[in-house]
């Protein structure tokens, strides 16, 4: 194989109760690469559409997953590759992540799948903290594998693949506003009280055992979160008549994707996720901010393969 | 229907990350009690075998539940009731969950069933009122439902049942020592970080999946608590000893039963969980400590019927 053309996943992480540990994949928006080798044992960004983004080999994200995975396999060749971007970075939709994980999965198959998935997940954190500064796994690990991922624990790495209800669909809103990571993470409680500790981890057995058993009223009943959620929500205009709105149109419940800004609904059918699609819109329609929308089923295939030859 | 005879089983409450929210039900363990109808419109506790406990009808866990439905239903007919109790309160094991959840479940049958499974856990919770002054539902639940229950929120109560792999086991020491309620209560922390906290929902999250997914290295892995355990294992003697024992004979982790002082491990398969009792008879057997033990598949299938007539 001399080319690989990918598609990798929006994921959206801290699914509401699941903070830091629980993300899933989006099916309808992601990043789309190409990865061609070439002889010169150097790798190189020939051009990103859709977002301005660093070139330099060392600094993006795709081409620094790249090089370290080169590296470890003492590859014969080089790389150029091709990034078109779906969205925005800083959605808060994992867009570094995208980036990371189809490199990682692309570079693993031109070398012949010599890495495992989780050694694939380890090479994406990487890219990570070329974006971000830190090696987490949520995003990256729902790219790569698709559907819900629960990063059990990092010391070893553990990812759980969680099934995932066919009728389970996104709708989710990204105001065009900046939230910086570190106002995100100054904002975060560095204690709990352990009542809410308690309501909260009760909360992610419930959406685990309803996503293994499409209990959509426990879904609904534990997609919640009373720790994170309070304290980020006002960096994000209009938060609450956003959910509010969901609600009310039938969503199981809303939250923050990632960091913010984008909030994400999930809902139950085609027919309920496109009601809740207009009503979110309502409510952001005559408020001044620009925005984009995305209405789409959950990714359960991970990155996938668009072309090869 | 004018009599009936049912065993309640014991329960283990509080399984390692699911402090005040996962419990399951013990197979070989438990309490045989029998209801008879009387005309006399009272109810009455004729004779309790196995331990000193209140005869007091608005004392008694059994006779308190009892009493509450009787009246609720408007019911025309008293009772008597007698109990053998097949192992020690104060063990952590659940007795007066036993007590509790047996009544609920054997009125309810007298009554020609006319309350939900969720009406009898709040019916059964009452009796925790009367035994410990607080409406805990996990250890009753457990008893009701059988198997591993998730108490998923107490308001409104939502009670979800967890499928249990065939293979597990529980082996279970009960050191004849006093844990009060009281202290097991103000060793809890107040507040914890917000970093442990993430640590202890993802192996919530991990629990909960190796359960659905019969996935034991993944329910090795979650079967941690790094909040409350480390806060009590010292009003327990030797918890750690018994614990590395178990781990070192297979066991799939080791915790504290309840808020002890009964420490309970759970391994797969019979073989596993033979070696894993004979790893923790040993470490106590030269302790000067009395010690029961317990070694049981976990019930499935919650208070059962044995008679009626």
């Amino acid at each position: 194989m001399n080319q690989i053309k990918i598609f990798s996943p929006a994921t959206v992480a801290n699914v509401s109760c699941g903070f830091d540990c629980l993300g899933f994949a989006v099916n309808d928006l992601g990043d789309t690469m190409t990865f061609t080798k070439t002889s010169t044992k150097e790798v190189k960004i020939t051009d990103i559409k859709g977002a301005n983004l660093p070139l330099e080999a060392d600094k993006n994200v795709a081409s620094a997953v790249a090089l370290l995975m080169l590296e470890k396999h003492s590859a014969d060749f080089g790389l150029e590759i091709s990034i078109q971007k779906g969205y925005s970075p800083g959605s808060g939709l994992g867009s570094s992540a995208a980036s990371a994980a189809g490199a990682a999965f692309a570079v693993n198959e031109l070398l012949g799948k010599p890495f495992s998935q989780l050694e694939l997940t380890k090479f994406a954190m990487y890219g990570e903290k070329v974006a971000c500064g830190s090696e987490i796994a949520d995003n990256v690990a729902a790219a790569l594998y698709g559907g819900f991922i629960l990063v059990q624990q990092y010391e070893p790495l553990a990812i759980v693949k969680i099934p995932v209800p066919e009728e389970l669909m996104l709708v989710a809103i990204h105001p065009q506003v900046k939230v910086r990571t570190k106002d995100a993470r100054d904002v975060l409680p560095e204690n709990i009280p352990l009542a809410d500790a308690v309501t909260q981890w009760a909360n992610v057995g419930g959406l685990i055992s309803g996503l293994y058993s499409q209990n959509f009223e426990v879904i609904a009943n534990s997609l919640q979160d009373i720790v994170v959620e309070p304290a980020r929500k006002h960096l994000i205009p209009h938060f609450d008549l956003v959910k509010e709105a969901a609600v009310n149109a039938g969503a199981l419940n809303a939250g923050i994707s990632g960091s913010g800004p984008t909030i994400f609904a999930l809902c139950k059918g085609e027919e309920n996720a496109k009601k809740v699609y207009h009503a979110i819109e309502d409510t952001y329609t005559d408020k001044g901010i620009d925005f984009t929308m995305v209405y789409s089923k959950i990714n359960t295939e991970g990155v996938k393969i668009l072309e090869q030859n």
